[in-house]
């Protein structure tokens, strides 16, 4: 054990205080890249580059900061590691195979994204092979270091991405994520790890592991960084034949601190696997622990489909896909490729489409009962990883460890699902440890609210550098999953209208009152009978309502249902809150029966 | 040629005329199925049937209709035809294969849910062996025949289902779809096709084609019947992998008539295929000419990207699929498949996953640009088919000239598209022709209201039957993009918070005014200053105003953002129609200022 204590780097590296850095000319852009390239020699025997960008290299995206306004321009000046097998252009991307590499003319999509915010590339990190191992020691580049125990896996395929980020050599970074490795290596160093949904990062520019199946992912250190991070490097781009647009409105796309009751999904007890580290067994429990302190409602989920769907990822025919984004090159120059990673890929143009098929029609089966499951829940928590193997220790058994770090990991692209691993925990060693939340297809904003709240639960550092990562807590985020409407009249529970609430699969929340500063009128007209509130402070009443949760997507036709002269405007209810709720026309009151003496409509009716 | 004039049957087989009959009592369901049976013995050298129930058989459908109100049973007593790859409870399913057959323990769920509703099934209809064509003669039951001449192909591989609706011996059918067999015999007898988006309709209890591209469709006589029996077949089913909840809301679902202009993309006229048959040329240009008088606008699109698609599907590894779903069949008795079903499908086995991933990357490139041409225009309209071929044609080339057959419908289903196929016109030689419309996923009801409006446009009979098919045309439907809604203050163009209407995509639809029947009032208090409005029909004036359309996803988050004692209600515009707008609580008027001789916000601003 060589445990490093967190450094003392002189920068914080967070996207925040590198901003107030620029912005009061502590620092430029300039000096904190030459810090980054001095700091940089400090851990050569990580082997997280495999190529650091020179000065010279460097300089055209420094100069292109002066024609950029940092008030529009997010990522101003803000370091970033890119992953060797995305492009960078000019620069060679290797995928971790000198004998593969090529120099591309023109950056990915998303790295140009981020080059267009501001952001400055610091160099192209380490990997797994083609990406291929959940591990960091799969590369002729040599094994990558953790950032808090040089023995230790630094998790993969994106190795270097996540130690540059923790040890403060880059404030986020790029990697990509097929079977989980954009969130082993978050887990291994106390980083968040964004795993977007398939299509919303682009592909283009990508060196593919499972071309239907991969990721562009991010490392930052805390869900502000990474939503800002997110927001720039997202987007539908039409030469990427996966890419997507992001049907959800701008309500659910909101990233904040998500607040109110929350429902996770966690897997039975009996399910669980931690491979023998009892560590990382004590870690999991200590954050459900808290979590439940937190106000965290938690349900148990038959991991069992998952697992089967995991399994599918390396056993089955998906091989194929790798071997076909390394022909020919395992054909031609076999001894080219890493000899665990040869051993992999090498057989993937043996099954036949039939298998692929079969494969697929299983996990659509199997995709059917996951979500059902995860529709009973906000979203699924897991350990991001079971265990944290040392480097010797993977090295033993390079194939049955790297399957035994997949164990939840692997099921996720395969039945689309957006995921975010966190850092809730570091084990008596002192070794970190997270979680992994997990919603379904387009729910990363979602997630990220949740990482939010969990990153204030558990006050942890940036990485392995001494500075705190609790994101801020200013931008409350509301369940996302409808409009709450205050009714008081025939859309109340059993009255003649009640079916345009539950036809729109409303629920009802709460049976309430308002605050008492209303009073009560039934209009003339109808049937249907309806009623009239006012607000009248001085002069007002409690009068009985109910709470519906309306989806969001159907709150639009329900309003324009609605016919003079009542309309949706806003009422406060007996806690104080103003919830949007029934509101009536003036000029409808003046031959309208004042019944506030009732209480409410139901009363009025039944007298 | 041996054309047949319209049937004079006794009775008109469409929905409403047959419920009509059954609350008039002037026929009962008993008697109808009754001349069915008798009637479809005028058709046996037709070859529709593969088992026609006996009236036994269909005894027990006939008595639960005793416990069912019609009232709430929309198919109660309505005949239906099953096309034999799909499993009736007790009846051999055979997908025209004797030796495949097995007799299922319970319907399909579709097939399940129609009987629910109150059809009665009538038989198990002839196919295309296995699903595995376009043309209706590739079955050991004898090719079948199409409803207007004996010597044309019937279309296929759902040729019975078209049939027997098109001579009245169903007055709706299940039809399949993974090429083209649910809309080629709808065009080619005269019929609504309706190709639902994959996963609509429930595939349990369907033979396999190809797993993941089958669809079950419906045949009917109108838009009418076919929104009426797909409401009632529709539904997510857990058991089905395939099987999808539809995301759209109600709104989006509404079917009707679709008013309002309407931009349809056609194929350029380079790209247009006819393979000879001058007849369909014209029709095809007849249709465009009616349409265009009435309203609808044309932009050409290139069809090369949708082309190559369809290419594919028979070109490609999936038929890999066909033979999972003929195994272990087509191994090990391999003459009891019809001899060009065998040809096509016995190579199955032998592409490798590889083939199949390359031709999903292709695919997914393919689509990208076919959704971008697709996104500006409301939907495609193609010719159903290009040519309609004797039997004695298709069977000397049978391979041939079934691809012709799929020009215009084989690419649809790899891409994840609606369509339906709706009858424009009969040839000079009296054979029916029709255009299919084809919209992204989820599209049905859109599609189908816009095919109401080309029902209106062109009058023709149910069928082969002497009965017009015109759906009906007083459920008007607009386009479902939005909700429009009325503003008159700071939310109007250029105003303060005019952003809260363009960061949600919405669009300025008018600049108009009111009916002259309101007051405009300064309200108290702000920035930003607002107005609010009341009616008043006795001394009202006309107000500036504008209307925008929110689409319907960003509806909710508009409203929920509007504070008191402002609200959405309803406005009555200058034309008449009362729109979704801004209303003022009444309390608050008391201290605000009677602006209304300005006759606008702007007007008062500037003043």
């Amino acid at each position: 054990m060589s445990i490093i204590a967190p450094l003392n780097t002189t920068t914080d590296m967070g996207f925040s205080a590198l901003t107030q850095a620029y912005q009061s000319h502590s620092k430029t852009p300039a000096l904190v890249m030459a810090e980054i390239r001095e700091r940089a020699k400090d851990f050569e025997s990580y082997n997280i580059w495999i190529h650091l960008l020179s000065e010279a290299e460097q300089a055209p995206y420094l100069d292109a900061l002066k024609d950029k306004d940092p008030a529009s321009h997010p990522l101003w000046g803000i370091p970033f590691a890119i992953k060797d097998n995305i492009d960078l252009a000019g620069i060679p991307t290797t995928a971790a195979c000198p004998e593969f590499a090529y120099t591309p003319d023109s950056s990915a999509q998303v790295v140009q994204q981020l080059i267009d915010a501001g952001a400055i590339p610091v160099g192209k990190t380490n990997l797994d092979q083609f990406a291929t191992g959940l591990n960091g020691t799969r590369s002729p580049y040599g094994a990558c270091h953790n950032a808090f125990d040089f023995d230790y896996l630094s998790g993969g395929s994106s190795a270097g991405s996540s130690v540059a980020v923790a040890l403060g050599l880059a404030s986020f970074s790029l990697g990509t994520d097929t079977a989980g490795s954009g969130r082993i290596p978050a887990c291994f160093n106390n980083l968040i790890g964004v795993k977007p949904s398939i299509g919303l990062l682009s592909a283009t520019g990508l060196v593919p592991a499972c071309r239907s199946l991969d990721c562009i992912t991010l490392f930052a250190y805390n869900t502000d960084d990474a939503n800002t991070a997110l927001a720039a490097a997202e987007g539908f781009d039409q030469r990427d034949g996966y890419s997507r647009q992001n049907p959800f409105s701008n309500q659910e796309r909101q990233y904040g601190l998500r607040e109110g009751e929350l429902t996770v999904g966690i897997i039975a007890p009996s399910q669980l696997k931690f491979f023998g580290d009892e560590q990382y067994a004590k870690a999991y429990q200590a954050t459900l622990d808290q979590l439940s302190e937190q106000g965290f409602v938690f349900k148990e989920i038959d991991y069992a489909p998952f697992d089967k769907i995991a399994k599918l990822l390396y056993e089955g025919p998906w091989v194929s896909e790798r071997y076909i984004a390394t022909q020919p090159l395992i054909d031609e120059n076999p001894d080219a490729v890493f000899p665990v990673v040869r051993e992999i890929i090498a057989p993937g143009g043996k099954p036949p489409a039939t298998s692929l098929f079969k494969a697929q029609y299983r996990i659509k089966a199997l995709q059917q009962v996951c979500l059902a499951q995860m529709s009973e829940v906000d979203c699924l928590l897991t350990p991001t990883a079971g265990r944290h193997f040392t480097i010797d220790e993977m090295l033993e058994e390079p194939i049955k460890r790297n399957s035994e770090l997949g164990y939840y990991t692997n099921f996720m692209n395969l039945i689309d699902l957006a995921s975010v691993a966190v850092p809730t925990q570091f084990t008596h060693a002192g070794m970190p440890f997270g979680v992994t939340l997990v919603g379904p297809t387009f729910s990363d904003r979602m997630l990220l609210s949740i990482a939010n709240r969990i990153q204030q639960t558990f006050p942890l550092p940036k990485g392995a550098l001494a500075y705190p990562a609790r994101p801020t807590n200013n931008t409350k985020v509301a369940a996302p999953d409808g409009i709450d409407v205050v009714v008081c009249g025939a859309h109340l529970e059993g009255q003649p209208l009640n079916w345009q609430l539950t036809e729109r699969g409303a629920t009802l929340l709460a049976k309430t009152s308002t605050a008492p500063v209303y009073r009560l009128y039934a209009l003339a007209g109808g049937p249907p009978m309806r009623p009239g509130m006012q607000l009248n402070e001085g002069n007002g009443a409690a009068i009985e309502v109910e709470v519906w949760r309306v989806p969001s997507a159907e709150f639009g036709s329900f309003v324009a249902g609605i016919p003079a002269p009542l309309g949706i405007g806003k009422l406060k209810l007996a806690d104080g809150r103003l919830v949007s709720g029934f509101i009536c026309e003036g000029y409808a009151l003046e031959d309208a029966q004042d019944i506030t003496e009732f209480g409410g409509w139901r009363a009025y009716l039944n007298a």
